[in-house]
């Protein structure tokens, strides 16, 4: 039956679901609960952070941003889940940051970043989100993205739909490049060779030509804009697992497809995404995108 | 005294303040009162009309879009003006296009755009405002913002200050390009050679680098971001005189410059801006810019 339940075949026949409670469908609901409660809490904490100094740190480039507030909210989320689900792993973005391993087991994983946006929290820019995927044998079961600044909570659970404080959400059903919006990201590289295809990518979409490009400065954000109908795709190279493990699931719950950059399965360790309405949208992205790839998330460290 | 009015260094003597209800002071104030709410009523009509379907034709591009809702929503804000205020002057985005002359006179003028952000509105996509910036002597005396879907109130008076639903603005203190987020926007034209260039100046920018380079898919909203210290600068060339008249002053009320985008003093009708927190940042953008001149919003028709 587990098996069943994970791949969302199970059902509670009805006159029996108040004694479904302890099943692992249930289970998984419970979990969520918790992640909604987090992220609103963690959510909190952003916010009131908008009104301290925030000191900036830099990652993996000059424009690659951390802050305290990045790397608290994250212990904050992961504390509170291993009081409560002690056995449950975690990918988080300051954690591995920090040296953890970025490798997704079978096992019930949260996959976290604490502030999808850094760069807007750093300048009070108003789309920053609490993104919290959380994946059971590699599939996401339920994703939470908290923008925090609009206080909106967007959730999906697989089989389930796609939800903004509540409220359904649905993809845009337009059919035509022409007449769309879509998203995307300059990213944090600098690498005059990415940079090159990035505005390869970019022109090319934009004179398909297409109502217009637009970019909130967070994937996670850009996605619940796809969920949402307001933009009718989001494609990026260079982000990474925590940034679109909850944003999947979102778009594809309300309705949407994802896709490799290159037209295949998608892959959230690949550090490339097309979420799209629908599929002749993201096929139609595909032919206009210069690829290249990222080393992946899970890929060994380089030897020093 | 009117002279001294308009430049604001007339001053009420405090103990006189109530006898001075009929000076030119107050007449301008009436009539910011007057704007703010038909921009508030304005964006009421803009969000009604999310629900309905929205008919879109386009004007000088496939991607230079206008609806039913920006022709009504100018006439709203014009026809009220009128009942009120049957001497003043109007420069409306609907009624150029409708072939009406932008010209701006001495006279007190309406400069209107009904929906900045007209892809936006089309799409839901979640910035879009209603500009109102009020001219006289050729200069903005008031400018008012409203970011419907959002629900803020942003106004300025020349001289005295600029304001987010009440609450005062200030620019962003940072003086390092590096340290920046730089707004701007691909616009509507798609001639290569215009496109060319603002992909030119879009790499500079990027490739400074800065923190991020953002756009909010409407003139009078990025404007308003600089005003609220989210962003350091905001630059475009091919916007219009309704896009940036009232955003202009919210920006220099709230402590900012503006600045043609080849170092000179702005002029409203030249469709080319830097608006920037401070002249070190907007000094440091003109460098990287690949500068060119649309038609001027107030040239004379081409001849048929």
């Amino acid at each position: 039956m587990l098996k069943q339940l994970l791949e969302g075949t199970f059902r509670c026949p009805p006159q029996t679901t108040r004694s479904c409670s302890s099943n692992m469908a249930d289970t998984w609901q419970s979990v969520m609960d918790h992640a909604v409660a987090v992220a609103r809490k963690a959510g909190e904490v952003v916010r009131g952070a908008l009104t301290e100094d925030r000191k900036v740190t830099t990652k993996s480039s000059a424009v690659d941003l951390v802050t305290q507030t990045d790397q608290a909210v994250e212990q904050l989320i992961i504390q509170s889940v291993k009081e409560k689900f002690p056995t449950h792993r975690f990918i988080g973005e300051e954690s591995v940051a920090a040296g953890e391993a970025c490798v997704l087991t079978e096992e019930p994983t949260w996959i976290i970043d604490p502030i999808d946006g850094t760069t807007n929290f750093v300048h009070s820019f108003p789309f920053v989100a609490v993104s919290i995927g959380f994946s059971v044998s590699k599939q996401v079961e339920f994703g939470v993205v908290y923008s925090c600044l609009e206080d909106k909570m967007y959730t999906a659970r697989r089989g389930k739909g796609a939800f903004c404080n509540g409220e359904p959400l649905q993809v845009s059903e337009q059919k035509e490049i022409q007449h769309s919006i879509i998203a995307t990201e300059f990213g944090s590289s600098r690498d005059p060779e990415a940079v090159d295809k990035i505005f390869i990518s970019l022109r090319n979409v934009l004179s398909l030509p297409v109502h217009g490009v637009r970019g909130a400065g967070t994937a996670a954000i850009n996605m619940c804009l796809v969920a949402s109908g307001c933009a009718e795709a989001y494609y990026e190279i260079g982000i990474h697992v925590w940034d679109v493990a909850a944003g999947s699931l979102i778009v594809s719950e309300a309705g949407g497809v994802l896709m490799d950059v290159e037209g295949g399965e998608i892959d959230l360790m690949s550090r490339r995404i097309i979420a799209a309405n629908n599929k002749t949208i993201a096929q139609r992205i595909v032919q206009e995108i210069a690829s290249f790839s990222p080393p992946r998330d899970d890929a060994p460290p380089l030897k020093q």
